[in-house]
């Protein structure tokens, strides 16, 4: 069994990579850290797990290395950078929850994050860790950045019509809109009440969220120049999931038909990536609590868009799934180990 | 006190008049029609009602026109055009909810809603009864439809940039978000099931709602020549309200201030439309229960575009306090009369 | 018209106050005062109040006594008994929210809330507002402790039975479920977090809730006698709104028929309360945003115990609402006034 | 592998036992049968199964006994009683949903279901599935009558004290709030739309609900004499999951300590039960998605009563969860297998 620690195991990412892990055949945890619930079962901080066998939390220290194989990063952004330089000397495998390890180049980061990057050279050695972009360098990836799940959501909806030059990259327009749960589990914000956040909908960090340049980093990779995005964030009244709605301009004439198939073969060898038929639409609901990513296309020939269409769980392929897949394939286990289980419905 | 009726008295529209009717200082509910709950008191199909000092509903009937003054017809499509004419020709003013008198153009509504227009000379006498774009022509009015829930939200958000030509109408892209009661309290469709809906964020309707017509013939008359739009609708687990978030490429640069100057402007007569300070957004909570509509925008340099928001109550400014606004200014009352309370926050 | 001031205007009860007298004939608020947002609009705490006619914000202070004939406390407990004596010194009627003087008896007031009270003579002179037990008590007071919200649903759900003697007040089981404004505005616990509340129903307090000898207060003044009652309050995933099922064994045979009898004739000057029909149950919904209460009950032969149900808006009869018509009783205005307004449906 | 059959396959109760099964290491659905979605895949009903590797759904007939070994009836009462006989004398080990098997005494049945028994010595030979109750006649039954969800709840709140003679229970109240799911997928009625549903709690069934006989006769067998409990659900604006609140008199002096330690001795071989500590409340977040009951309880030495709270899925623990536990019973395979885990949190 490969020996798995989860640094952060109390905020929302963290537990729910304990979540998956409980169920993975290959894998044990063996290291939990946590300054809030150090010395104490996770159980405190998450009922759900509440009598399970897990290594009570520690506070992450010196001596962490020794504790396991891989290494899950569940913190905030700023903090990971200075602490998986010496993993990787250990040895260890990285997967960085994180905004740490996502920008090749450490220049966007910092303006975008309006934080010193501590590991700059580290971030051309990280492997942007979205299995269906980049399974092959995943696979050989000793450090790698867990996408954002904005970005998850609009890659997975964007790039097969992106790399298939079916639309103009610069037209496209992203409007996403998210269940709570993104906002992690500390943040002690009024908008983050129930009261205050049930019942509405609202757009937040209009045109400015730090997930911006995440999307345009891999756009941009896919259709070979720079690309900028719009991109608006939402929160609706739910839990869980991201829907993603993207908007673009066709370049070449096509139909619904033909833009699906173009989908369903990019997509083939991708067990998470669900394309839906013609005339379906994805719901959160369909993937909550699952990896799974359900795709939709509308060509509009009325006025020459394409609507492209995504539903994640944001805490499944939008965080701590995605973490587990990127996990399997950096120890050469079957890619939907562990994670293979459906949704919860309804 | 002038004498209203109202013809579909227990769907959710015809409550909510109602319901603002009731705080009302210068008319007095004079007839209710249900069919489903006829010879009952309206308390029996909403509790919020009951005990109130209205008449017993009745089947709408030949006799009807005896009843009221005014009259709200809040039914289905295709029901308002075969019964309007008579109602204005015993001189009724009548205040349309449905689709039937919203095309000046017959020919786009047969086209969008699949029906035969029994009325299509009334349909270029009708008035679009959104009074920030039409107040004049609703004062004179005898028939006015009605707008849309979704077009009353797009249109406010983007009416002035329109207008003043800031924007390149030909590059609209409207993305909306909706509480359920937006369908109405007669779909028994499995996606309105509570276990169904709750939980979930999914479009529908994607680039063929009935709505995107209504938003294009608008729009076309504030530009001045035939515009398409890109429009797209999703329910999100919530009752009441809609966000709209619309697109489009700025023509000419400006600031996010200049242009909420010019909104602020262009609303300056409008008491119910509430232009945002800069870097605050709109949220459906805010405008629960009530008129108002608040919008904001954001002008992104990056991308040369600009983002419009806005919130309404889809009940509200969507339905029935829109109508109530109406029938306001067609009977010479202030504006605001009866609908000027504060929504319920939280 | 009658100054109002609200101290305490930018927690949830304030807020709603506030929303209620906006729309009273005969009151105008001529202070608010809240520490958090001295100095500004109140729109900038409620943006369903932004642009409307308000004073700004002011620190409560010695002057404060000059600024209105009646006050609104709206603080936590311990802060309105430091307060109210030297505005009811200045002549002010004083409606308190908290439960400085809902005790007649302090020492009871010290055990559950652990604070020592600092004006005990002022308790006595206290009228505990809850109109439908005290209108007349209500009418002359001035000083009202206005009820808790669990106990306002609870007596009203049992007060008829209590005081003619159809059940054995010792027998009481009071369950109530309430939405999470009740937990105020600045509450930032985890559990208050959406993503915790949401889906899901937890009881709190059990068996040690301070609204239990408020309760039991009044109900031992009712049947004459010490008495003792269990009650458990849990919270349910939505804003507004308190259910309570209250149960008591029958000490004679009666019907559902004869009960519902029984209570239509005590509430029948009581013009915001509902008995609902036999085989109808009341649903927060129905009296959401009112001063509402819905009643409902059942009769079970099986096992000799009545059921007592009843709805109410926390925020509406349960506080702001229920204030304003102590209120109103206290100025000699007609008792609904301002708060006659039908609830949000749906 | 043994072979499974699912016959109501597209209810809610059928779709969760699917997505169970999907994980269970010993066994393989071979056999779905939906007369709704018959010929096709049942990720047709249920988008989270959409790709699964499922059988087609077929029309249940009389061949259907050939198809598995298991056969799970997750049809509405009065299905299964004519169709469990040929499946026993076939050979095949059943598992019934419904109410059908339920009772011992068939009058019960009769009286409370409004349905004449079609199968009445049938139910003499079938075992009620509640294993933590009748662990080792499950494991040697044919014929499992799985329980209601609100018994389930109750009984395993209540079990340990009755039976240990810790209270009365004549004096027993249950008091149940649950989700939405538990009216099932086919039930149309206004009320589970989720504009009417939402932001409201209701009671319903009041002293009338058919699980009510259910809960008596296990409770009756328990304290070996027959008694009646008052039962009142609740609908909750959610999803998943039942909160039993139940309360009874103490029949002895016992702390909460006390109380705690004699459930955790009775539920010590109990996988699926928790015991939580003092002062811990149970929620139904932190089982949904689970076969786990958490449980909680509070003696209130003022009244004298024990207030014992239970938190369970109505889904999971509640229907489909306890199912699949029955079935590993009936095949002798470990009790935990394919539903060991966590529910989803938050």
């Amino acid at each position: 069994m490969v020996r798995v620690g989860i640094v952060g195991a109390s905020g929302y990412a963290g537990g729910e990579i304990i979540r998956y892990l409980l169920g993975h055949p290959e894998v044990k945890i063996t290291y939990l850290a946590s300054d809030t619930y150090s010395g104490r079962h996770i159980g405190s901080a998450f009922p759900n797990l509440i009598g399970r066998d897990l290594p009570v939390c520690a506070s992450f220290g010196d001596t962490a290395a020794d504790e396991a194989d891989v290494f899950f990063l569940a913190q905030h952004h700023g903090w990971a950078m200075n602490v998986a330089p010496q993993l990787l000397d250990a040895g260890k495998k990285v997967i960085d929850m994180s905004a740490d390890f996502r920008f090749r180049d450490a220049e966007t980061y910092e303006q975008w994050y309006k934080t010193e990057h501590a590991a700059k050279d580290l971030t051309r050695r990280a492997t942007y860790g979205l299995p269906e972009l980049k399974r092959e360098a995943v696979r050989s990836a000793a450090l790698v950045a867990n996408p954002g799940c904005y970005p998850t959501g609009a890659l997975l909806a964007l790039a097969p019509a992106v790399s298939k030059g079916l639309i103009d990259p610069a037209s496209i327009i992203i409007d996403a809109k998210s269940g709570l749960s993104g906002a992690g589990r500390s943040k002690f914000e009024l908008g983050y009440l129930f009261s205050e956040a049930d019942e509405s909908v609202k757009p937040y960090a209009v045109a400015d969220h730090r997930h911006t340049p995440e999307i345009e980093q891999e756009i941009s990779e896919l259709c070979g120049r720079a690309v900028r995005v719009s991109f608006t964030p939402h929160l609706v009244p739910m839990v869980r999931g991201i829907l993603t709605t993207a908007y673009a301009s066709l370049v070449r004439d096509a139909t619904t038909a033909e833009a699906l198939d173009l989908y369903r073969q990019r997509y083939a060898d991708s067990p998470f990536v669900v394309v839906l038929g013609e005339g379906e639409y994805p719901a959160t609901k369909s993937v909550a609590g699952s990896n799974y990513c359900h795709i939709a296309l509308k060509v509009d020939p009325r006025t020459g868009r394409l609507v492209a269409m995504s539903a994640i769980d944001n805490m499944g392929k939008g965080a701590a799934g995605q973490a587990v897949q990127d996990m399997n394939l950096m120890l050469g286990l079957p890619e939907t180990a562990g994670i293979e289980h459906a949704g919860l419905y309804p």
